[in-house]
């Protein structure tokens, strides 16, 4: 979901795969911590979650972090290990643009936060909206951007608005000096320079989903 | 998004990326309706969205649409025919399990059901909100989901519960009859047999772009 043109630095960057195998494994040992286990195998985390053993081991050594010879990973510290490395334990703010239907539902989203995604501002252009909050985010209009990203110290810009506006609105975003674009939009954002663009799109998602639906063997849709 | 393992159906299968790339275009089509353009070409689509013309032409060829010489495509003919392609005409029936903070989000997101998906009903483990309704959508017990699936004509399960119950509400959700199911959480479901399982893992996308920001070149991570 990243789209390409982000300069590799050093060429030490963590292939994406990795980087989106890398949370399966940190909720898996989230049911383990339920069990009271103490350590978990290779073998183990690769039956449960349907990867091959050496593809874990070497998503793992990514980390650091080797398992013991015979007992494997010790859960408390892998999924610490996992927890940071992925950035959720740190606190990265975030502004949303448009606090429409879906703007307002992921700023209701407590989930973000526990990832470590600080939304601290909204920005509607409807100026019914403007001096509102939502879920205790406070909205603003659009004139407010530039300098709520320069004082709010704001690195991420979500991008929820209509399809039509998302490009202006990613542009915008990028000027006022936002280093990531998480577009939530199933538009193709295009941005020029260094500028990191994740794709959340869940339409299009059930896109896939329908279409798959649709072809799945007759015999296993009738009832 | 989608897991391996569904056959194909005499090899007729879209490719992903296609079905990745065609909300792309309608997208992009919606941005031109409001400035009243009746043609597009190819080469201004490839522009717009940076994608090979070629690609572009092989894509929508999946449409049985052919645009006409020097012309193009008809932007409303293409657009209504992209839509009712991917399935954003017809109406499904889904279910929500799991109507805490990201479940009663999802279920507040109107953009949802322009994209033809009817989520019909909530199922929540808390006795408080059996009984209740969230956003229009009525929530129910856990114990009421193979009624609700089948007087309801669901086919698809949507999965926003905690990590650790991910698993075993997928497991109810194939065994009351769904077809479909959406996982909204980091884990990696695993489903037998003919189910399709469509990821949309948002906490994982947020990993993936935290990392790339940051290894964003020094220079332009400065002030």
């Amino acid at each position: 979901m990243i789209q390409k043109g982000i300069a590799a630095k050093g060429g030490d960057l963590l292939p994406e795969p990795t980087l989106r195998r890398l949370p399966w494994y940190l909720a898996y040992l989230s049911t383990l911590k339920t069990q009271e286990e103490t350590y978990i195998s290779t073998t183990r985390l690769a039956e449960a979650l349907a990867v091959d053993p050496s593809q874990i081991a070497k998503d793992l050594s990514f980390l650091g972090i080797r398992g013991k010879t015979r007992l494997g990973y010790e859960v408390n510290t892998l999924a610490r290990t996992l927890h940071e490395f992925l950035g959720f334990g740190k606190c990265h703010n975030a502004i949303m643009t448009g606090a429409g239907s879906l703007g307002a539902a992921l700023m209701a989203d407590s989930g973000l936060q526990h990832y470590g995604l600080n939304i601290v501002a909204g920005i509607d252009t409807d100026p019914a909206l403007a001096g509102t909050s939502i879920s205790g985010v406070p909205v603003y209009a659009p004139s407010e951007l530039d300098s709520l990203v320069k004082r709010l110290d704001i690195k991420i810009g979500i991008i929820a608005v209509p399809v039509e506006a998302a490009q202006d609105v990613a542009d915008s975003l990028v000027a006022a000096g936002v280093k990531a674009l998480w577009n939530f939009t199933p538009t193709r954002i295009r941005v020029s320079g260094q500028t990191v663009v994740a794709n959340t799109s869940i339409y299009s998602h059930l896109a896939v989903m329908y279409n798959r639906l649709a072809n799945l063997p007759h015999e296993s849709i009738a009832d």
